[in-house]
């Protein structure tokens, strides 16, 4: 099944999508936050789907695309978990995942503008793989891992590098502004990707490809991240995981890192989990 | 006014402290969230609570004291804002507000025992005046920054530091446990508190002063603190903003830091603000 949301930012009505076309399901009366995903939402939403199969409404298309899940308790994201981006950014291979948060307001549609913050000179991009957690976990096992994905979506996680690495040590300046994590267009649940360890992603700016590469290089797999977080916090359902970027970011271009600038253009996409378009624009 | 939650963990009710009593305000009908906040909740309570003076419920005694507030889309803490707190960790005086975020599933009643994680060595504990977001906040000025302020509440920032320091560069998995952040007793109402910046806090572990200072010794003040949260990320009705703890931590000791275990009893008040209390207990 694939869950997608649409409509104005903060009132987003809730969908799917079948065959590539978005269906309304506003009649099954539950956004897709933490109390659906908690109490079976996905099986209730599928048996709703199947019971309405040809009844439907169809989603005007020129509404907008949400953000494919309601604000989760926390967007988590796991830093250097490709080789070669570690290396292109002068950093270590991590022996253990690194991890950071993004404030939950960073999250917006998957076709909505992003908008360099004010003061901002190193607005950046990275593909990723996000899994949305579906039901509490804490000290959880590998082995055991993936019973807590409700599925998985693809996000852009934005980062603005002097916020990050210049100004004051932790990265969470840098991660949190409006618009750096358009997640979408939908979120796949668990059942439609065989192997989330082995998915090609990738992304261009301007047409031309920055970044290219397979979740199959993660350093830690999903199953590793999700029982290394829960060591040190319970995820709740609805969370979003960000499982970091390959080689390819601003930062990481020779010989001078470069950024993104109003006008521009970030397509990005993972194997079985759409394509997403950000045009970039100046605050206003 | 003094803002209150009973009950038992994730069904809390709310209520108000008057005269330290503490008194029912269920029938006002909505919990101490972002939507309370943003839509004028503070003042219809006020109005709620004179309208049914002298006939408000008295809470049980007995009753489980909760977060004073409702889980928030964030907790932000600004790290090393007390120049002695900075020194006794060997770390610089930052030229500006260090940010990291606590997972919101760390939050938890100012009486709870607090559980020392699975395999933690080095839980520590950091009295901080917390700050409650009144209004939603995006690029506010200092000398506005005030506007944007509900309230104000007691907070222990514990802090797990060999997760914080020895596991990734990151600060969150040592913050992030739960039960590290018992907040309350109450939420004072910014009318209650004339000058936030001028408090005195404290802290004991097992009846011995381990903090006394007072928030005239912070680096950042909280003007300057939420105008700088806002450059870099949008503030929500309820968020949470810990201001930072003053020396005397755990890791600060002297010849050699020691960390606390199942056993001991933490106590800590600022001035205006009440006192809270952990009995450390191990994880079961």
């Amino acid at each position: 099944m694939q869950l997608i949301r649409y409509g104005q930012p903060g009132t987003e009505k809730t969908g799917v999508l079948i065959d590539g076309v978005r269906y309304d399901t506003a009649a099954f009366g539950e956004d897709y936050n933490e109390s659906f995903f908690e109490n079976n939402g996905l099986e209730r939403l599928k048996k709703f789907v199947d019971d309405n199969a040809g009844k439907l409404p169809k989603v005007n298309e020129a509404a907008r695309w949400g953000s494919c899940v309601a604000r989760p308790s926390k967007i988590i994201c796991i830093g250097l978990n490709y080789a070669l981006h570690a290396k292109e950014t002068n950093a270590p291979i991590p022996k253990e995942p690194v991890v950071f948060f993004k404030s939950t307001t960073a999250l917006c549609g998957p076709f909505d503008d992003v908008v360099i913050p004010k003061n901002s000179l190193k607005t950046d991009w990275e593909v990723e793989l996000a899994v949305v957690i579906g039901k509490k976990a804490s000290y959880v096992e590998e082995a055991d891992a993936m019973d807590y994905v409700a599925g998985y979506a693809l996000h852009n996680d934005y980062s603005e590098r002097a916020f990050q690495i210049e100004r004051g040590g932790q990265w969470v300046k840098g991660k949190s502004c409006d618009t750096f994590a358009p997640l979408g267009p939908f979120l796949a649940t668990k059942d439609e990707i065989e192997n989330p360890n082995n998915l090609n992603l990738w992304l261009k700016v301007n047409g031309q490809e920055m970044q290219n590469s397979t979740t199959s290089d993660f350093i830690f797999n999903i199953q590793q991240v999700i029982s290394h977080l829960s060591q040190f916090m319970t995820l709740l359902s609805g969370d979003v995981i960000s499982t970091g970027t390959p080689a390819g970011v601003g930062l990481g271009q020779k010989p001078e890192p470069w950024y993104l600038k109003p006008g521009d253009v970030v397509e990005l996409g993972i194997e079985k989990l759409g394509t997403s378009r950000q045009q970039v624009t100046a605050f206003k």
